[in-house]
C-alpha cells in the first residue's frame, strides 16, 4: 500500500522543510519512500523479536527437569510451534519479552513520525494532504475546512503508551534467583495493551494511507510561497562557476533575496533586473537555474536504492 | 570467562529459589549457564543493532542529492566502513538509533539481573558467593564480614540510566518533515553516556566474574537449612508410586514435614520414625529419595543444549 | 518577562488552532498568559519539591544514632540550611529525590510545550513569530527566510532527557533494607544533568521570550486565510436566533461556506449575495457578526483571573 | 495501621543491613516508622496533586469564552466540586495530569520499597517476617516453608506500570496550539489503569501489614549469626577511649574478628581470651559493650520526631 502510494507520488514535487522552514524541493513520493524503508526495518525487527519470544519451557520448578524429561519439553513446544528454550528457570527469561516490547515501542515511534508528518501537512496553512474524512463525519458544524487529523493524533498518543510499557518490560528482566512473580502483574497489562494498541495503530495507519487526500496544487502554491528564494543557493553556485569570488557572488544574491523577502517581489525578476547579476547570467540561464527538475533528477535512483 | 566458570561450577549443587524461598536443588553452574545463554542473545541483538546504525548519508539538505552525486555518498560511506543509507532526509532516520539504545537498555537489564543474583548470594544470611574484594579494600573498619557488593549495586544502578536514555532515544524518532534538530541536544548526552556506561558495566561485570568468590560449604549448609524438606515432593510422589492415594500420601508427608518445620528435626528421620510411612518406605528407599544427584541428572544435557 | 509580554500582546488577535486547523480567533497575549499560569504552577511544584529535598541526616550506619547524638544532626543540618530528616536509614529516603526529579521533568514538559508552539509559529507557512536570530547568525547562505527555531528545538530535545532521568530517579526509591548504594551511580549522572539541563533550558527560554520576533501582519493574514469561514458558527447561531430551525440555518451556512472553501471567494460576500440568507441578515448585521472584537470581549477578564 | 504496627514493634531488635550485609542493630519498629514518615510525604503529595487536577473549564473552542459566559464556567465547576481553571484552551493544560501521574508513580515506588523489604525478610535464610498466608492457601504441595511473598511481588510489579504510565502522561503535556487530541487515547488507558492499580496496591499493602507475620526469634538468631562481630566497631572505639592509638586498637580487634569469621567462634570470647585486649577491657566492660540496648537508646526520640 505504502509502496504503491510512494510510486504514485514519486514525481509530485513539494517543498522539503527542515526545522519547519522551507529548504529545498523534494517530492511527496520521496517522503513515502522514506517510510517504506523504515517500515522494512521495523518488519525485520519485529520478525527477529517474534522469533526470540517464540520459545517455551517445561523444565520444572527451577529449570532442572527434576520431575520431567527434557524430551517432553521438546515434544510439547514443537506441538505449539515454539522452540524449546536452551535453558530456563521456572520461567522463560524476561529479556526476550523486554526486547519484543522495545521493538513494539520503536515501531510505534515510526508510526508516530509518519502521523506527525501528516498532521503537519494537514495544517490549514499548509494543507498538502489530509487523512481520510468519512462522508458522514463532521469536523465542525459549519466550517468545511475543519477536518481534523484525529486518527494521526491518536496514533501519536498511543506511541507514548508503547514507550511507557516497553520501559516496564525492561524493568521486568531482573527477577530474583530462579524466578519471582513480580513480572506477572505488569505483563498481564502491558502485553495485551501494547500488542493490541500497535495492531490498532497499524490498521488505522493503513486506512489513513489508503484514503489519503493529496493536494498537488497546494504543494505547488507552498513551493512558490517564498517567490523563488529556494533557488538562491543554486544562483550563488552558478555565479561562482562563472568566476565570481564567493563573497562577491554572495552579496549579489543576498541583495536580490532581501528585496524579495521584504516586498514579496519575484526573486528571479529581481535577479534579472539587477545590473550586476545580469552581467553574468542571462535570462535564459536564470530560467535554467529556476528549474524544479534539477532537484528531482536523482529521485528515480533513490527509489531504486530503496527497492521501489 | 562466563562459560568457563559455568563449566567449572556445573555440578556444584545449591538450592534453587523461587520468590526468594527455597524450592528445589540446582547447581551454581546452571545459574551461570543461564547467563551465558542470555549473553548470547544480547550479543546477537547488539550485532544487529550495530549493523543498523552503521549507515551514513551525504544526500544534501533534504535528501535529494540536489548538489551532490549519490556516488559520492557511496564512496565516502565505504571509506568510513559504513553502508550508504537507502534513503534519507537531512539526517539518518532516528529509528535506527532508537533501536540501538533500546538494545543497550535490554543488555543493561541482563547485567542488572546477573548483578542482582550476586547481591542476593552475598547477603550475610546466604553468603554463597561474593564479588571480588581488593586486598587493600575495607568494607568496614573492623567487621571482616562487611564486604559489600558495591560493584554489583553500581551495575544495577546504571541499568536504570540506560533505560531512561533508551526512552529519550525512542522519543527522538518523530522529527518534523525533512528533519528538525531536537534530537541533537539529547543525543549529545545519551549516546556517550549510555555507550560508556554499558562499556563500564561490562568491564566491571567481567571483573566480578573473574574474581568471584564462591562458597560451596555455605551452599550445602543452605541446602540443609530446611532439614530435608526440599525432598518432600519426591517423597510424596514415591508414596503414590507405591499405590497410596494422593490424599493419604499427602497427609503422611505433611505430618512429618510440619514436625520438621516446627522443631527443626530432620525430615528423613521423622519419616523413617513414622510408622505409617515406614510401612511403605524402607530406610534404604528413603536414602535413595534424599539424593541430590537425582535433581542434577539432566544438568549435562542442559549444558549441551546451551552449547556449553 | 513572560507576564510583561503577555500584557503587551493581550489584544493582538490571531487565529486559534485545534488539531493544527483554524478554529476561532484568540490573541497572542492569551497564549502567553496561559504559559504564565502554567509557570506559576511549575514554580509552586519546584518550591515544594525543593523544600522536600532540603533535608539532611547524620544518624549513623543504619539510622539509629548509635554513635552520634541526634542533636549533632539537628545542629549541623541547621548550619547547612537543611531540615534534619524526621527519620532516616544510612541515607535520606530516595522518594524525595524521585519527586524532585519528576517535578523537573514536568517543568521540562511545560517548556517543551511553549517551545513547540513557537516552532509551529515560526513555520514558513505560518510565520507569526520567530525566536531571536543573532545579527551574525546565518540560517542559510543566501536564503533570508531560513531562520530556524534551533533554540526551541533544543529545549524540546532536552525535555526528553529530563523525562528519562526522572524515571531512573523513581526506580531509585526501592533500595534494600537500610540502604544499598545502587542509587549512587545513577544520581551522579542524573542529578547534575537534569538540574543543569533545566537551568539551561530556562535561560534559553527567557532569552527566546525576551527577543521574540512577533509578526502581527502575518497573524492577520493567517486569520483571513479561510476568507471568513471562522465566523461561520456565529452566522449559524444568529440565524437560529432569528427563528430559523437549526437544520435550515445549517444548510444555508453550509452552502455559502462550501462555495468559499472551493473557490476562495469571500464568505461574507457569499452570504450577503445569498437570497435566502439575505432575508434574515442585513449587510449591517453581517458586519456585526464578522467582528473579531466579539471573540475578544472576555480577554481582559481572563487576564484578571490569571492574575495579569 | 502502619503507625500502630510501628509502635507495636518499636523495641523489637533486629539486624540493620546495608548492601544486604549485616551492619548494626536496629528495630523492626524503626523500619515501619520510616515507612510511616514516607507515607506522610506521599499523602501530602497526593493531596496537592489532587487539588491541582480538581479544575474544570467551559471556555469554548480555544479558551476565549466566545460563546459562553465565564460565569457559566464558574457556576458549573462549583457544582462539580471543581475550581474553574484560571485560563485554558480547548482543554485543561496537561501539566496538572502529568504531575498527578508522576505522584502516583512516586507513591508506587514507596510501596515497591516497602514490599521489597518484606520480600527480603521472607527469604528462607532470613525469615524475619512473612506476608499473611491464607488458611486454605497452598504455597507448595508438601513443603510447609513454601510461603511465597506473592502479594509483595505483585506490588513491586505494578510499580513499574505506574512509572511507565507517568512517562506517557508527561509526554502528553506538549500539545499543539489550542489543543490537539493526541493525549486522549493515552489517557483513556493510563488514567484508569494507574489509579486502579495504585488503589489495588494500597489495599493489598494494608492487608499485608494487617496480617503481617513477624518472627522475633529469627530476628535474634540472625543478629547472632556473626557471633558478635556487629559489636566490633564499638570495641574499637572503647579501646581508643582507653588510650590505645587507633592502629593498635584496630589490629587487636581485627585479630579477634578474623578468628571469629574463620572458625565461627564467639567474638566476645575471643576478645576476653586475648591477652592484649584483656589488659584494657575487663569481662564486665566487654559485657557492657556487647549490649543491644546501647544501639536502641535513641529509638524513642526518633519515634517522637517522626510523630509516632
Amino acid at each position: 500500500m505504502l509502496a504503491k502510494k510512494a510510486k504514485k507520488y514519486r514525481d509530485m514535487v513539494c517543498i522539503g522543510r527542515t526545522h519547519g522552514v522551507h529548504a529545498e524541493p523534494t517530492t511527496f513520493g520521496l517522503k513515502l519512500a522514506l517510510w517504506c524503508d523504515e517500515v522494512k526495518r521495523d518488519l525485520e525487527r519485529l520478525k527477529q523479536a517474534k522469533e526470540e519470544v517464540s520459545v517455551g519451557k517445561i523444565s520444572g520448578a527451577v529449570g532442572t527437569f527434576a520431575n520431567v524429561d527434557p524430551q517432553v519439553e521438546v515434544y510439547i513446544c514443537k506441538k505449539l510451534g515454539l522452540k524449546a528454550a536452551n535453558i530456563s528457570t521456572q520461567v522463560i527469561q524476561r529479556d526476550v519479552y523486554a526486547q519484543y516490547m522495545a521493538v513494539l515501542a520503536v515501531i510505534g515511534a515510526s508510526l508516530e513520525k509518519f502521523a506527525t508528518e501528516l498532521r503537519h501537512l494537514q495544517r490549514t496553512e499548509v494543507l498538502e494532504a489530509e487523512e481520510p474524512f468519512g462522508k458522514g463525519q463532521k469536523g465542525s458544524s459549519a466550517m468545511p475546512h475543519k477536518r481534523n487529523p484525529v486518527i494521526c493524533e491518536r496514533i501519536c498518543g498511543l506511541a507514548r503508551l508503547l514507550r511507557g510499557n516497553a520501559l516496564a518490560a525492561i524493568e521486568n528482566v531482573a527477577l530474583w534467583h530462579e524466578r519471582d512473580i513480580s513480572h506477572s502483574s505488569v505483563e498481564r497489562v502491558i502485553f495485551p495493551d501494547s500488542t493490541l494498541a500497535l495492531d490498532y495503530m497499524l490498521h488505522k495507519f493503513i486506512q489513513v494511507i489508503d484514503g489519503l487526500q493529496v493536494y498537488p496544487d497546494n504543494m505547488l502554491a507552498n513551493l512558490a510561497r517564498t517567490h523563488g528564494l529556494i533557488f538562491s543557493q543554486r544562483v550563488l553556485l552558478t555565479l561562482m562557476d562563472k568566476g565570481l569570488p564567493r563573497m562577491k557572488a554572495y552579496d549579489l544574491v543576498q541583495r536580490c533575496a532581501m528585496k524579495t523577502w521584504k516586498d514579496g517581489s519575484d526573486f528571479k525578476d529581481n535577479l534579472s533586473q539587477d545590473k550586476d547579476v545580469a552581467r553574468y547570467l542571462s535570462v535564459r540561464e536564470l530560467d535554467k537555474i529556476f528549474d524544479l527538475d534539477y532537484y528531482l533528477r536523482h529521485v528515480k535512483k533513490i527509489f531504486n536504492r530503496a527497492g521501489l
